[in-house]
């Protein structure tokens, strides 16, 4: 048997040293293009920062060690040119000496992964441009800081762009960060991520939303980046982050079948079309686990996955790759911002029915020191409850509270299963009701009819026919509050219930800060014969998220929103 | 409809509030013996340490907003002395001006708690030793050390006792810790607990393990302890965690069913042998989820979700509490220890048949800074590799992946689901192959007949009958290996195969640091026609947490071991 693997970083080494444990038999080529095999792409930024201090640290394992522990056969800087199908050979170009040759195989993996997108702008070839994703790109952002670069501009706000723009700033230079879309990390619904630019700007970077470069050029020895809204930036290295484009050449040129979203297609054991060639990592098409429609999610743990289940079924192994969910994760400077499962927008994209919930808990017991409150967003099926997505912003445990949640999804829970969660609690690391249990309450409530809620966009058309009200106290009220609001403190509503007589036949908006008093006041009205209350969904809190903009003079700007002037 | 509710702590308050929710017109009674109602009990450590301020943060809920927001009859030292349950009222006497009355029912909730174990030995009612239950116990060790005390004694080293050794220590006291049996945290099976005892003892506490206190007496203003041992502890103050019992007496006294374990009987719903009396809380008896045996499991998250279930269910709702399996968790000064499931004892004492692995995974990517290696063991059905318990002890992320695998568990996932769990990894937070997938490959492999494991126990017996390899580097064996262990580095092994000639028809147990490369060498050894050839599980990592020990001097132990001298 031999194995002829393309590509070396992670699908591709997972896959080589998982076959060497099915064989020592077998003949296994790894043939890497660039100078590294399985290195730690997603610590690139990191290292521009500073937060990992040694180059060498990235390289989690070397060319040598594969050799020595997995007796592979590892070709650095060989490219692989075409693919002879009929012969079961590949054309292979060392990019050192310039010399090509053939490989035979029994068993192609392909593991090329994803290309950074660039944009077709002019001067978009200009050298103090580059992407983030391979270390001699990291080496040349790097190379420019350390030779004087005082400004840059980051291009694309989604994962790697705003890695980028905090390791710039944190080497001290001014950033620029433009975003076609009007809101960063387009993964995330537009409200969970309004929060993350107020943070970003916060630390200094100038957010460009819903604007692009149009033209680079030069001026002074700097790079001029024109933007669509008029404006210029001026830097002196920018970082191309709008994205990757899977890296099918090869496989489109042997006729390997692509999917309808550009990534080779595989099956449940990572076949291709062709029964002895395999494909696995960013590369590749997938299903996704909640619409069950063809996507493209590249990200490192699927890969690495997939590369196993391909080098198994080689061996015989039963063994498959279901679907991509979509979790990820990203540090905003000191904030976290998580996703599992479909975001509101995919699941209107898909057209599937759902139900949402916004809660702001703390990360760990409020009394114990060192949390925040997070931003938590869960998305559920209307029927039985199942979990189709979540999104987290916030501080502390926002990681902890995606990744049960990940889990939850992946088991098939509903809101049901989460209201029950038995989490480990100790004031330090939670609370005896977890923002997880907390989420499965409010779920359960809103499927059983015990609240109904109402959401910021249902502001102004929807609230116009009834009244809202404000159940916080009176600082609270009078700090700022939703324009016409009726105001009540909750700890006044049953003895002032007859205030709202005449809203008896009206539909009735209740609010607090974060949701939890305006439900018990709902529960108050609803038990004194208003039938139509609803309670605003994460509420104020919430509300900020979504409304909040910033005005001309970079104040921020809270609108529909007054308050009440001594 | 009048509902009654004895306690009004954790399942109290959250039986009150709930019913208020599902009812206007019902009158709910809240009666509490002691002077708070809802308090943070699990917070009282961290307010004798001073990490929690303020005194007043730990009153989560004062009677005055529960009766503002929720129209409950709340009343302090009100302490409830008989039941009767034909007549379907309560005796109660208020502790203030010790007056007694009688109150009605139709719905009867008793939420009593939990109360601490004291022990049964002369001098033990000495005022100066206090439990750590209730604000008041708390306010008397905060005046204690305010008084000038500098030593303290700490019975019991399971949750409450070693956050009260770690807060003593904090406020700058000389602390003692005896535990009756041969390990800290008896939660935990024993090797896991053991890192933890050296990390305590290294912040400063004498602990005592296989001990107990004999006696207390006063000599010279102090209290003195005198231990099985023959030695004694002088202290100025003592904090006695040698665990609960439930607090039975009056539903005892009424004639309600109580299960073997002692907690009180309950159904699905939380209602006891009577139709018209719940009990919820710490002080029933609930169903262990892995064993399926009564247990009595006291936590706080259980507690809270068993009081919404019992008022759910008054209001006809079919809400039911079905399992508790014991997730818990536990700061231990810098380090963190944390359960799932079942434990390795308990699942000897039920006869369930299972399989181990152990794994030292970093708490995120090891090129990022601030994460250390955790000691995670899992717990699996034989057959089809269901997961029945997990323990984690260490520093960054334990808390993570407790959670996850607490979710797994309750999912009835198996370890081939863990293996292609999708969590969300970005280098602060985790590896792309995140310490719960790695549990996951570990625990196929093993199903699978990929590998097989041998454990620090089995040594010497299990071990004499054939060679122990070593494949670590020359330096990591030279710094310390087992003793007699046979050294082939794992990069030389294909090479130095001859040398294993000799042991073709024996058995080799392989190890190395944590597992890995002599994983690697076991798929090479075996893929060369060694059949026998079994991992050590954790390798010297876990070795050294199972048999690391204390000498006379007080310098750690590694018996079994050896180094080369230069």
């Amino acid at each position: 048997m031999k194995i002829v693997i393309v590509g070396g970083v992670a699908a591709g080494a997972s896959a080589a040293a998982r076959a060497r444990r099915l064989s020592e038999e077998a003949e296994i080529v790894l043939l890497e293009k660039g100078e590294f095999v399985s290195f730690a792409n997603c610590g690139l930024p990191y290292h521009v920062s500073g937060a990992i201090e040694k180059r060498d640290s990235l390289v989690v394992v070397t060319p040598k060690t594969l050799r020595e522990w997995f007796n592979l056969d590892v070709r650095t800087m060989s490219e692989v040119t075409a693919i002879d199908r009929e012969g079961k050979k590949v054309s292979v170009t060392d990019r050192g000496s310039g010399l090509s040759y053939q490989e035979t195989y029994d068993k192609l993996i392909l593991c090329q992964g994803a290309a950074a997108l660039s944009l077709e702008v002019p001067g978009a070839d200009d050298p103090r441009i580059f992407p983030l994703r391979t270390i001699p790109e990291m080496d040349g952002i790097i190379a420019a800081i350390d030779g004087g670069a005082t400004a840059a501009l980051v291009i694309g706000a989604n994962y790697i762009g705003i890695e980028a723009a905090e390791a710039l700033i944190q080497r001290g230079l001014s950033v620029d960060l433009v975003e076609l879309q009007d809101q960063v990390m387009p993964a995330l619904d537009r409200e969970m991520a309004n929060d993350l630019r107020f943070h970003i700007e916060d630390r200094g970077v100038r957010v460009h939303l819903d604007s692009s470069v149009q033209a680079f050029s030069e001026a002074g020895g700097r790079l001029v980046a024109r933007l669509a809204d008029g404006g210029s930036v001026v830097a002196d290295l920018a970082v191309m982050a709008v994205g990757v484009r899977p890296d099918t050449a090869l496989a489109e040129a042997a006729g390997l079948a692509l999917g309808a979203t550009g990534g080779v297609r595989v099956d449940r054991h990572m076949l291709t079309s062709d029964p002895d060639i395999y494909a696995a990592g960013d590369m590749v098409e997938v299903t996704d686990a909640v619409t069950g429609l063809s996507a493209r999610i590249p990200l490192a743990g699927p890969a690495n996955r997939q590369g196993r289940v391909a080098a198994n079924h080689i061996f015989g192994r039963d063994d498959a790759y279901v679907s991509t969910q979509g979790s990820a994760i990203v540090k905003v400077f000191e904030m976290t911002a998580a996703i599992t499962g479909a975001s509101e927008k995919t699941l209107k994209a898909a057209g599937m029915d759902y139900r949402k919930i916004y809660l702001h808990p703390y990360g760990h017991a409020s009394y114990y020191p060192g949390t925040e409150p997070m931003h938590l967003k869960l998305l559920f099926a209307p029927g039985d409850g199942r979990l189709l997505g979540a999104q987290i912003v916030g501080f502390d445990g926002v990681d902890k509270r995606i990744d049960v949640l990940a889990t939850a999804l992946r088991a098939g829970m509903t809101v049901h299963d989460l209201e029950h969660l038995e989490l480990a609690y100790a004031p330090p690391y939670g609370s005896a009701k977890d923002p997880v249990n907390m989420a499965g309450f409010v779920g359960v409530n809103l499927l059983e009819g015990d609240v109904d809620f109402w959401y910021p966009e249902d502001f102004p058309e929807r609230t116009a026919g009834g009244v809202i009200l404000d159940v916080r106290t009176n600082i609270e009220y009078r700090n700022g509050h939703i324009a016409g609001a009726l105001h009540i403190p909750l700890s006044e509503l049953r003895s002032r219930l007859g205030e709202l007589e005449p809203y008896r036949d009206r539909d009735i908006f209740t609010y607090c800060l974060t949701g939890i008093r305006s439900y018990y006041a709902l529960r108050i009205l609803r038990l004194n014969g208003y039938d139509n209350v609803y309670n605003l969904s994460g509420s104020w809190k919430t509300w900020t998220s979504h409304f909040q903009t910033r005005g001309e003079d970079g104040a921020r700007l809270l609108p529909h929103t007054e308050a009440v002037e001594d």
